[in-house]
């Protein structure tokens, strides 16, 4: 028998696994509403506009699409991504300041592979995503959290850690954050920028969200704000499908040269075909009218599951109010655990994720994670009722 | 201004640039004659059956097709590539020892990261795949180069290495290499599992070209010969199309589990469209036919390029005599400069990959890759008359 101990490397050890996909299997269960989700609705994507797509690109290009390619990406792709910036968000970049990455999440290790070694800090906005916080633990960064409110982050904590450390990065997503739902306001924004601005830490704007605003109105980038030191991210996978995994990053020049060689050797390039699909859908269809459809179904679906909450839950139950996104934020009173509360609510056939995951170094927290993206309004209410049951049970029983 | 210095990681700053990416600026000259591709070749891409599958899963499955999906992979293309082993390879895997991955580039990049700490060594064959070498530099490793040559691995070199050090990794690309256009001898391949198979070093069996043997007999496999510490690397790049990006792991169970937390953090999942469209493309297809016109053209072709080498090369230039794949190796006569050939060949119209890349720390080697895949006979005749031109001429120079 082998030494299996140190067959190993040391970065692998410290990685999270995800709770969600454990969680997912207790959702077999049919009768069991899920708001553990993080998926887009599957009804919205538009699916005979990507079949023809599809159809078009292979008639139209035929074996080149079928073949390897850039790592950089499908140039009219990633023009269309920068003009649509320029257009949409007054933000001023280049085809060349954009690559193309299988989905967002691969932004996070190609920016970890780049930027991190090991022991080196990053702070992170709390409750913070999931997927980032296992994406750059791959490259053993010290993790510096900064607690998010309903206003965005904490500014006296974040100069506090400016003031002593030099991250790295900072990672940040200001719009309906994933999984708070928490926008940072535009003061918030301005206040960071102005933070980070003379620094070298580079924050990283995380915006797969960004266009699914349903109320308010919408909020500065952060690359418009301090453009050389911000790298925003972004992604086709809540706006037309993510099965495609199809994001990217828009980061200043001297990084993209780094990244583009970091991208190479990771998995040389992302589909060829799938990012041909994509142009093709956009160039043949009306994005915005499609953003719409999904922003009114998200919208009203959050409002019921607000509605519901205000009818059903205890009132010194605290939430978020979501303007846009897929996620909503529940603090339970006092030190009620969500984990706890789990196993009441997998009882009464309700389930969701709770807050533990989300945080760098806390356990048995007191908040929870709901998504309304996936769920129909009056399922929403049925699950929300049970619940507010299940939270006044944890309730009785800690009586 | 910023200090610029120290914004990126120790790992990104040793990483070799892609030279082929460089060299493919120059083939932008329709009248080049190029064997410096590294590409399958684009005629042979199945893509009316490509089309009907795609629109047959689209027909099918609907919606499912476009939503996010399992970090493993979709689970009948696993099946299927684990049935594969079993009935062609005599390999007793199942499903479960599968992983799809971005094409096998991203195999390499999981398997750095859970492997390899800082400076710890790993064998690679030499010369080696410059995507290897790019993909574990990122983990800065220490390479330990063993030659290889016609028959396979030096063993009385490894034999050495192996008795001063503790690899954690072995690489080997045992059939019709990249770049060199060996393979192992089946003699070269047990003695090679003899002195691996008590130690903990693993030994990665990449094999994208293993289907496309056009002359002799198959040889086992190294999972075969001992599976406990094989982890064996396939592709669908170059028996169906590369375009898609997909690849596999097929691994120990222990080693799985590391590798499918890696393959989350990294990109959360291979996409599930893609993997759909290849698995309803093999159902559909018999792609052991398709394989063999693959073969049938790649043979000629590599034929022809033995043929007129013989013809136009001077007789003291030794080469490779490759039974498949897409690559052949050339050595000049003494110390000649294959990075001077290529001067003069490029001004003759013709260009290959100068043999440098491929090395770990060889500078201004005698070698160079000739790629037969991507070239009709014909062509392939008039570039290699002009490359033994060249070649003359750099002799007389020398002179």
């Amino acid at each position: 028998m082998k030494e299996m101990d140190n067959i190993f490397s040391d970065r692998i050890a410290d990685v999270p696994r995800s709770f969600i996909r454990e969680i997912l299997k207790v959702t077999i269960d049919p009768e069991i509403i899920s708001f553990a989700g993080g998926l887009p609705n599957r009804d919205l994507f538009p699916v005979e506009e990507i079949k023809a797509a599809t159809n078009k690109i292979i008639s139209m290009h035929g074996r080149d699409v079928f073949q390897y390619s850039t790592s950089e990406g499908y140039a009219k792709l990633r023009e269309y991504i920068a003009e649509r910036y320029n257009r949409e968000k007054n933000i001023n970049v280049s085809s060349e300041d954009i690559l193309i990455t299988s989905g967002s999440q691969q932004g996070l290790d190609l920016l970890g592979k780049i930027m991190i070694n090991d022991g080196e800090s990053i702070i992170i906005e709390e409750p913070g995503y999931l997927g980032a916080i296992q994406a750059f633990s791959i490259y053993k960064p010290k993790f510096l959290p900064v607690p998010v409110s309903d206003e965005g982050m904490d500014i006296e904590k974040l100069r506090l850690i400016m003031s002593s450390e030099k991250p790295k990065l900072m990672y940040t997503v200001p719009n309906f954050s994933n999984p708070s739902g928490v926008s940072y306001s535009e003061k918030n924004r301005h206040e960071i920028a102005k933070i980070l601005q003379k620094t070298n830490t580079f924050l990283i704007e995380d915006d797969p969200y960004g266009d699914l605003r349903f109320a308010g109105k919408n909020k500065t980038s952060f690359k418009k704000l301090f453009p050389e030191n911000t790298i925003l991210l972004g992604s086709f996978s809540k706006i037309i499908v993510p099965g495609f995994r199809i994001g990217w990053v828009c980061a200043p020049q001297h990084v993209m040269k780094k990244l583009i060689i970091a991208k190479q050797a990771t998995d040389l390039h992302t589909s060829h075909f799938t990012q041909s699909i994509i142009y093709q859908y956009l160039k043949d269809n009306d994005i915005d009218e499609h953003i719409m459809k999904i922003k009114q179904v998200y919208g009203k679906q959050c409002e019921a599951m607000l509605e519901s909450i205000r009818q059903y839950f205890p009132d010194n139950v605290k939430y978020t109010k979501p303007e846009g996104g897929m996620f909503l934020w529940v603090q339970l009173p006092g030190n009620l655990s969500s984990l706890k509360l789990f196993d009441l609510a997998v009882k009464d056939k309700v389930i969701f994720v709770p807050g533990d995951p989300f945080y760098i170094n806390k356990k048995n927290t007191n908040t929870l994670r709901l998504n309304f993206s996936c769920v129909d309004e009056a399922t929403i209410r049925i699950g929300i009722e049970r619940l507010g049951k299940a939270i006044r049970e944890l309730i009785n029983i800690k009586k």
